[in-house]
C-alpha cells in the first residue's frame, strides 16, 4: 500500500471555495488562504445560528496502548461513509500539536484514505493558530515579569508616581502562570528566569518558572470553549497569573494585557477549513490535549458544523475516560448543543494489548504475536471495551462499537469480537477507513445514524453548583470507578484559596495519564477500587475550570532518543520527505 | 489629522490578486492569504530571473533619535512617490517583530498617508513566518537538550548501542545555541534550564541558557540571505549549535534535525505580498533588527522585485552605521544585485536631537523647544548627517537626503538644512509621506531617479579573504571612524577557534547600540577616534557570519514600565485599537 504522504499527493483535492461553497458557506463567510486553506468568518454563525442543529457525533476509544488505535482515522473515515450514505457531513478535529509530530508521531492528520488534506499543512504550521495562542500566552508572561521588575526596583512609591499606575504588590513566590513552546522540550518543565550576572538586576528579577506545552495553556482551553470573539476577550481577562503579597488574584486585566492578548489571537476564533481525501468539508480548531487539557475541538467549529450539515463527526482525545469525559462535562456546558452518539474505536490488537499480557513500550517493535489468533488476550482485554461501553452509557449518549480493522486482522476474532459486543446490546460495526476511505465505513455510518435516531438522555456526571471537591469525587469515582480520591497538602490548600475565593461553580479538568483508566499508565484493563491522588490543582478560571494534576502526569512531554524529526527533511524539489 | 489606523481603514485597498496581476505575477506564482496578503512563489523568480534588473534604493537615516526619523514613512512614501512618476516600483520592507510592537512602538508599518496596509495584518502575525522561525530554532534546542539528556542517562556507550545513533559527548558548558522568543522578555535573558526536584533527574541536564529575541536568530540571517530553498537547507546543516568534549563543533546535521527545521520553515521562503496606501506593491520578508542582527529585508524579495519593476525601495535598519552598512557588506555579498542609491533620511527635530544639546528619554515627554528654530542645535546636529553622507559615499553608492518634514517645522530651517547639504554636492529634497503620501514624495523621487542614473561604483569595505580581525577592524576603523578596536579576553579566545576551524572567510556582524555611531549610546555627532570593545562573538557559520556584541547590547530587549500593549484592545465590534 502506497504511503499517507503518497497517497495524499496523488489525490485530487477540489478547490477550497468549492468545498466551502458545497457546505453552504457563502463567499463573504470564509477567506481562502491559499489553495486548499480557508479561515471561516463567526459571521456565517451568525446567518445559520437558527437552524435546525444536525445530529453530533463523538468519536473516543478504549484505553490508547503504543500502537495507535485509529481514532482521527476513524473520525475522518465515517465522515466519508457518510457522505457516501448521501448524508451532509463535517469532520471537526484538533490542529495536531508540532510537539508530537517532532517528537514521536511524525504526523497526526489521519492516514490511509481517510486523511485530511493537504496533511503536510495540517501537521506543520496550518493558519498559525497555535503560534498565536502561544505569543499571547507568552506575552501575558513578559508583561508579568516586566512588571515585577519596574516594581521592585522603582520600589512600589515610586513606581506608582512615575508611571500613575497602582503597584501590584506581586508575590514572586506565587506566580501561577508559567511560559508555554509548542515543542516537546523536557528542559524547560523547570527554570529559573531572570538570573543576573555577578552583582547585576539588568535582566529582572530572579523567580523559579516552567514552561507547558502550548495545547496545555489555558488561552487555548479558552479558545476551545468560547461562544466569540467578545467571550474569548472576556474569559481571557478573567486570567489570575499570580497572586499580591496580600493573597489577592492578579489578572489580566490588573495588568493591563488582556486586551493586547485578545488582539493577539483574534483571528485564532475562526476555524480553518480543510477537507479529507473524498472531500468532507473539515473544520480545524484549537489544539488541547486530552490527558493534560480538555481534548477536544472547538464549540464554535461544532456549532458551525451542525447548523450546515445533518451529520458532524468529532474526537474527544484518548479514552472515553479523557477527551470524551470532558466533552460531556466541561464543552457540553458551554454550548447548546449535546453529543447524539458516541464512536468507540477498538482493534484486535489494541484489546490484546490492553489484556496486560504483552509488555509494550513505545519506540520498540511490536512482537508478532500481536497479530496472531490469541483468545485469551482478547477476551482479558474485551474488559476494557466493556469499561469504555458503560462508561458512555453514563452519559446517557447511545453508542456505536467501531473495530478498526488492520489487514492482518483474523476473520474469526472479528466475528467473535462483533458477537461479544451485540451480546452487550451495544451497536458495533467494522471501520475500514484506513484501507477504503468511505467505502469501508458505510456500515459503521449505518449504525451511527441509527444511533442517532434513537432517544438521547444526555447528562453529564455534576452540576455546576456541586463544590470542587465532589466534582473532583465525582469524575473520579462515579467516572473512573476509584475507590478514593485523596489530595495532597498542597492541593489541599489551593482547594481552600478557590473556595474562599468563590471559584466552587467551576468546572473540574483532570489532567492523568491516557494509559490507564487509573492514574498509573501500567496498570490495563478494567480495574476498579483504585486511588486517586491529586498532587496539584491549577486555577482556570478564564477556562472556567479547576485543572487537577492525577499522579505523575507533567504537562510538557520531552523528546525520544531517536525522535521523530530524524527522518524529515525536504527532497530536491522541495517537498517534505519523512512525514506520515 | 486622522489616526494611521483610521487613514488606513478608510483606504480602499485594492484586491491582492489584482496587485499581483499588475505588479507582473501570473496567476499560477502566488497564492492569496485572505483578501490583502499573498505568499509569491519562487517560481516567480525562476521565470524572470533573466530580465533586466531594475534599481534598488536602500533607505537609511541619520542616527536615529528616541523621536523616530521616519524611515518606514520615507521608504513607503518614496515607492508612491514613484508610482506617481509612472514608474513601475516595488517596495520591500521587513516584518516587523511582536517584541517592539506590544513594547514601545504600537505599529511598524509606516505612517500617515506612506503605510503598508492593512497595517494590523502586517503588525501582528502576517503569514506565520516570524512564528515558523521561532519554532525552527527552539526545535534545534529541544533537539540539542534532549541529545544530552539521553546521552548522559544512558551513558555514551549504551546510548549508542541502544540507539544505533554515534554519541556526540556534548560540553554541556560548551552550548553556543540560546532558545528565542518573539517578545521583549528581558527575564529570559540569562535562564537555567533542566533544573529538577531533589532526587530526580527527569527534566533533563542543567545547564545555564538564555532567550534571544527571534529577530537576532541566526536562521531569521539565514533566510534572508538565501538564494533559493535549497540554499536555505545548505545553510541550516551548517549552523553551529554546540562543541562536543574535545572541541569539536556540533552542528544541526550532526544532531539530524536541519532538514526537520527547514521543513518547519519551508513556507517562510516565499515573501508575503502586500500593498501601500497607493497600491505599491510591497513585499514582507524576514525581520532581522539591525542592531543586534544584519537588519535588512531579504536577498529573495529584492531579487523578485528587482527583476520585476524598475525601480525597489527597500531599508537598512538604524542609522547608514548600522543597516546600511551590513547591505553592504553582508547583504550585497550574497546576491548580484548592488545598491544602485541611498536616501538618508534626516528631520529637523532628529538632527537637533543629535546635537547633544538636549537630553530625550525614551518614554518620556518631547521638549517644546525642540520644535523651535533654533540653528545652533541644527548646526552641531548637521555634522551627524554629514557623517552619514560621507559614509555612505564610501561605498560608492549615490546618496539623496531625504528631509521628512513634520507640520511643526520651520520653513527658514528646511530652507537653511537644504542649502547645506546642497552644498556638500549632496542630492537632497523635502520629503512629505506622512502628510501627503505619494504626492508629497514626488521631488524626493526625481532625486533618486537622477541619482539612480549617474555612474555606481559599488564597493564593500573588506573583501571576504582578510581575516575575521581585519574585517572586524575595517568595519569599525573605516566604517565608524573608531581610533582603536579591543577584543575582550572571550573574544579572543573565540577568534582564535574561529580561525583554527577555518571560518576566517566569513563576514562581520557588528551588534552595537543603533542611538551613537560608538558603541556607547550617549555619545551623540558625529564623534572620532573612539574606542571600540568587542566582549563576545558568536559564530554563525549557516548565516556566513561572525556576529560581534559590541559595548553592553542585549540581543533580548526588555519592556518599558508603561508598554504599549496596554492601549491595545478590541472593541464591541472586535475590531483592533491602539495600534498605530
Amino acid at each position: 500500500m502506497l504511503s499517507d504522504i503518497d497517497i495524499c499527493r496523488t489525490t485530487k483535492l477540489a478547490s477550497i471555495t468549492d468545498i466551502a461553497t458545497q457546505s453552504g458557506l457563502l463567499a463573504q463567510e470564509f477567506h481562502p488562504q491559499g489553495q486548499y486553506k480557508a479561515k471561516v468568518s463567526l459571521k456565517a454563525l451568525h446567518r445559520v445560528k437558527d437552524n435546525i442543529s444536525g445530529k453530533l457525533v463523538v468519536v473516543t476509544a478504549i484505553t490508547p496502548t503504543p500502537l495507535g488505535e485509529g481514532k482521527t482515522v476513524t473520525t475522518i473515515g465515517l465522515s466519508q461513509g457518510l457522505k457516501k450514505l448521501q448524508k451532509s457531513v463535517f469532520a471537526c478535529i484538533r490542529q495536531p500539536s508540532m510537539g508530537p509530530i517532532f517528537g514521536v508521531k511524525g504526523g497526526a492528520a489521519g492516514g490511509g484514505f481517510s486523511q485530511v488534506a493537504p496533511m503536510e499543512e495540517l501537521n506543520l504550521h496550518l493558519t498559525g493558530d497555535i503560534h498565536a495562542v502561544t505569543a499571547a500566552h507568552n506575552l501575558a508572561s513578559a508583561a508579568l515579569d516586566a512588571r515585577i521588575y519596574h516594581e521592585q526596583r522603582q520600589g512600589y512609591d515610586d513606581f506608582e508616581a512615575r508611571t500613575g499606575l497602582k503597584a501590584l504588590r506581586i508575590d514572586v513566590r506565587n506566580v501561577v502562570w508559567k511560559r508555554v513552546v509548542d515543542h516537546n522540550d523536557r528542559a524547560l518543565r523547570m527554570v529559573t528566569v531572570g538570573r543576573n550576572e555577578a552583582n547585576k538586576t539588568i535582566n529582572g528579577y530572579e523567580r523559579e518558572d516552567g514552561f507547558d506545552i502550548s495545547a496545555a495553556s489555558e488561552l487555548m482551553a479558552i479558545l476551545a470553549l468560547s461562544e466569540d470573539l467578545a467571550d474569548l476577550r472576556r474569559r481571557i481577562g478573567k486570567i489570575v497569573l499570580a497572586y499580591s503579597l496580600d493573597g489577592t488574584p492578579i489578572t489580566t486585566e490588573d495588568l493591563q494585557v488582556a486586551g493586547a492578548m485578545a488582539v493577539s489571537m483574534k483571528d485564532t476564533i475562526e476555524p480553518t477549513l480543510m477537507q479529507t481525501l473524498e472531500g468532507v468539508p473539515t473544520l480545524v480548531h484549537t489544539g488541547p490535549f486530552a490527558n493534560i487539557a480538555h481534548g477536544n475541538s472547538s464549540v464554535i467549529a461544532d456549532r458551525i458544523a451542525t447548523k450546515l450539515a445533518q451529520y458532524t463527526v468529532t474526537e474527544g482525545g484518548f479514552g472515553s475516560d479523557m477527551g470524551f469525559e470532558k466533552a460531556c462535562n466541561i464543552k457540553a456546558a458551554s454550548t447548546d448543543k449535546k453529543p447524539d452518539c458516541a464512536v468507540i474505536v477498538a482493534t484486535l490488537r489494541g484489546l490484546k494489548a490492553n489484556s496486560g499480557l504483552y509488555d509494550l513500550k513505545p519506540g520498540t517493535p511490536i512482537p508478532d504475536s500481536l497479530y496472531g489468533e490469541d483468545q485469551i488476550a482478547l477476551k482479558a482485554g474485551f474488559e476494557n471495551l466493556k469499561w469504555h461501553i458503560n462508561n458512555v452509557a453514563k452519559y446517557g449518549v447511545p453508542a456505536v462499537v467501531a473495530i478498526n480493522r488492520f489487514p492482518q486482522d483474523s476473520e474469526q476474532e472479528l466475528g467473535t469480537l462483533m458477537a461479544w459486543v451485540e451480546k452487550l446490546g451495544c451497536r458495533v460495526a467494522i471501520s475500514e477507513g484506513f484501507a477504503k476511505g468511505g467505502t469501508g465505513t458505510e456500515d459503521l455510518a449505518q449504525q451511527v445514524i441509527s444511533a442517532c435516531e434513537s432517544p438521547a438522555d444526555f447528562r453529564p456526571l455534576y452540576r455546576q453548583e456541586q463544590s470542587i471537591l465532589e466534582k473532583l469525587t465525582t469524575v473520579c469515582e462515579a467516572g473512573y470507578g476509584a475507590g478514593r480520591v485523596t489530595l495532597s497538602y498542597q492541593a489541599q490548600q489551593q482547594l481552600a484559596i478557590y473556595e474562599k475565593q468563590g471559584f466552587n461553580h467551576l468546572a473540574v479538568c483532570l489532567a492523568k495519564t491516557p494509559l490507564s483508566i487509573t492514574t498509573d499508565g501500567s496498570i490495563k484493563g478494567a480495574p476498579t477500587g483504585f486511588d486517586v491522588v491529586i498532587r496539584e490543582l491549577r486555577l482556570c478560571a478564564g477556562a472556567g475550570f479547576v485543572y487537577a494534576l492525577c499522579g505523575n502526569v507533567m504537562t510538557m512531554p520531552g523528546l525520544p532518543d531517536k525522535p521523530a524529526f530524524m527522518s524529515l527533511d525536504l527532497d530536491q524539489d522541495g517537498n517534505i520527505v519523512g512525514l506520515s
